[in-house]
């Protein structure tokens, strides 16, 4: 089975993607972590956990899929060139599903994924329309946006975004495990 | 402010833990993850990340409380005296505030925290009667259980049972950001 690429940065958000990887691990979905180097990784409360791969060391062919959690400045984060190259290379292949939260939807807009894709993003409305990146048109104000192989969520909608993942990778799990919602 | 004392062990569940972790951080709550040493842990959904203490490094007066998650595979955890004595020796404290959740109020029961005490546990209910540690008289059916300073809770109930450790510490946060629940 092909993997999902978690990519990790400074200040990412745990609970928004650890949701998503618990319904990985539940329909084995072999994944990797990923980031700038293989140096530690702080997360926005604290968690420090440690990358698998640098990102110059990914073979692409052996993800079908991406995981990008939120992050407390993800302007920051969108910076790097090696992180937008990276997620616009892996994003490239034919089928790829991405799954993309809270402000995260940056990068992809600045790695020129969401071109012509329906989308949402945890952000400010006027930092967004300031953006350069993103297309107005194409934004859509619900929690969890689907087109294609491509899923936005608000960060608030974390457990609907990873469950919908799950089902777009076509994974078993039962859903019940992360309790019910209105 | 005193800190939370955060402990991992293999296998530790990460999504039952961030949604707390996201509440300390907004509520500006000082926190220290400890294991048995400062070698990195691996989580049940494969995220690794890196203990700030090893047990035996503690100052257990810096501390007011503590956060228990579940695991794949409590008894195994429970196995080691270090744990446990970490567990019992931190909570001894008066007006110490403990979050436990899953099947980590296993570690409570055979630390002898749990006596007297109103619970409930996330272990199917024939390993919880066969257990000497439990008492069955003060076990509650219910999603999240408060007694005094204890916290417990099911998995599936991880933002209700973050949200009353975030109250129970009288700290200021916005619920809101984890979505909501019936």
């Amino acid at each position: 089975m092909k993997k999902t690429a978690i990519l990790l940065y400074p200040e990412f958000s745990e609970y928004e993607l650890t949701t998503a990887l618990s319904i990985l691990m539940q329909g084995g979905k072999p994944i990797t972590f990923i980031s700038l180097t293989k140096d530690s990784v702080r997360g926005e409360a604290g968690l420090v956990s440690l990358p698998e791969l640098a990102w110059n060391e990914v073979n692409y062919e052996e993800y079908d899929s991406l995981l990008l959690t939120g992050c407390t400045d993800i302007q920051e984060v969108a910076k790097s060139d090696d992180y937008i190259r990276f997620i616009k290379d892996i994003s490239s292949q034919e089928g790829f599903v991405i799954a993309s939260i809270s402000s995260s939807p940056f990068l992809l807009a600045k790695a020129g994924v969401l071109k012509g894709k329906k989308y949402t993003v945890g952000m400010y409305e006027e930092d967004r329309k300031a953006s350069p990146y993103f297309e107005e048109e194409n934004f859509v104000g619900e929690l969890v946006v689907e087109d294609g192989n491509l899923i936005t969520a608000w960060g608030s909608a974390f457990i609907e975004w990873g469950v919908t993942f799950g089902k777009a990778l076509n994974l078993e799990f039962e859903a019940a495990w992360y309790g019910k919602r209105n």
